[in-house]
């Protein structure tokens, strides 16, 4: 089946004569408000041809490409016809080698829980010249919403990052036990709560479901080890952390008003120093 | 012993008029590379009145800094008389209530690996208003610089980030061992071999240090856990990744050119679509 190309990019010959002069940025999104892209991925948005992104990046960030630029959802859960990951491979190779600049935008950092190593592998055997451009990955958008570090030398000395399909077992000795972040933990909790309890995190570490990180609609649930099977969460996507370092929520969730800000709030200017 | 409050804040007895309005924010300085900042960072640094940074924090970022911003380095490392973690709560605080709008810039992301636990707990004690910007962590800078996925769903599926200081002991069961990020492993790489050698990982597991990550003098330098001990890292600060997603390097390092390109470079237009 042929990639669903743009049709307008057949509508010359001309287009093999810059053969060989596109190329290919995997570029993070970050977890959604446009505020915490970063300056490169806003640069490299505001002048590509292509973006090719997924279902998770925000309105509010493709938006900063510019008008002329052509957007595709290459999404698995987008509700039109499911473009395959050779496919996504294949639109790659051709729109560069036709001398595009083409954004493959993923949600957060392109490098964590996507398929940019499959990506990273085709563009390299189709010889078509590329560059990652990180994101802010979810974990760090949550405990910034969060206001909590996700590590503290008295309590929590690393960070386990994995997902709900493959969650690590993890213990450190003879230190404190580590940060868990669950990405995409699905909405039946009690498989997550299982493993963890199992590997002998006690029924009372607390755990926080972060529903849309830093996002308007931003979502956060509080809860222990023994109660998470029970939680709903909320809409995707929803990240669970789990550690020691989150039962002190003495400092409190970010304001609303703070989390909802898409437009930049400017600092009132103190006395001149 | 007083904290070294900049001598200009205390010229004035009206700058009490204004207390309760200032904010300190806990501000992601990213790898050093300016292009890798946060939207939202490069636009609260143009505004801040202080910016308190650390060591790592490079001068390139620092420029971003409005004119008229006083800059202070609190880093641990800096030659001058060495600030404390307590000082720099004190001085957080009383810009703060001066009326200042004041930047705490740590390098990577605010909440790993730094003291943000007890500044957010010094902050919260002393009620004032605070915010979280996160940052690009060196884990997914140096992920770029080696253009390589730091998960890959048929190699590894979780990372886990430590400190050269409290290694994690983590394995997955039953799917794939984790990637290891190790953060300030030092100048000495046995300790870390020699972990990692005890939970497990076979001697020819591939290990790659990253010096400055994204930065001009960023320096790659790949080798095997047998072979770890034996290896100098280049200038701090410098991170140590092992795992199998590094065995293939066949996309090989992201090129000088790019990774020194401290400005934008600008995107070649394609032909129109």
């Amino acid at each position: 089946m042929t990639p669903p190309i743009p049709r307008r990019t057949t509508q010359s010959a001309d287009v093999n004569k810059v053969a060989g002069s596109g190329k290919v940025w995997l570029v993070g999104a970050g977890p959604g408000d446009p505020e915490l892209l970063t300056v490169r991925a806003t640069r490299l948005l505001a002048t590509a041809d292509v973006v090719l992104h997924d279902d998770l990046v925000t309105p509010a960030v493709l938006d900063l490409a510019r008008t002329q630029a052509l957007l595709i959802n290459v999404g698995k859960r987008c509700g039109r016809k499911s473009i395959t990951q050779e496919q996504i491979h294949a639109m790659l190779i051709d729109l560069a080698r036709r001398g595009f600049s083409v954004i493959r935008l993923q949600s957060g950092d392109p490098l964590l829980f996507g398929r940019a190593a499959e990506e990273i592998h085709a563009l390299t055997a189709a010889g078509i010249e590329f560059e990652i451009v990180p994101g802010i990955t979810a974990a760090f958008a949550a405990a910034a919403a969060l206001r909590t570090s996700l590590t503290d030398r008295h309590i929590s000395s690393s960070v386990v990052l994995s997902t709900g399909h493959h969650a690590a077992d993890a213990q450190e000795a003879p230190g404190h036990p580590p940060t868990r972040v669950i990405y995409m933990p699905g909405r039946d909790l009690a498989p997550a709560a299982e493993r963890l309890l199992a590997e002998g995190s006690p029924p009372s570490l607390p755990c926080v479901v972060v529903s849309r990180a830093g996002r308007s609609d931003q979502q956060i649930q509080r809860t222990t080890l023994a109660a998470l099977p029970g939680l709903i969460p909320g809409p995707a996507p929803a990240i669970l952390l789990a550690g020691e370092v989150f039962r002190e929520s003495s400092s409190g969730d970010a304001p609303v008003e703070s989390v909802n800000s898409r437009a930049f709030e400017p600092i009132a200017t103190g006395p001149s120093l």
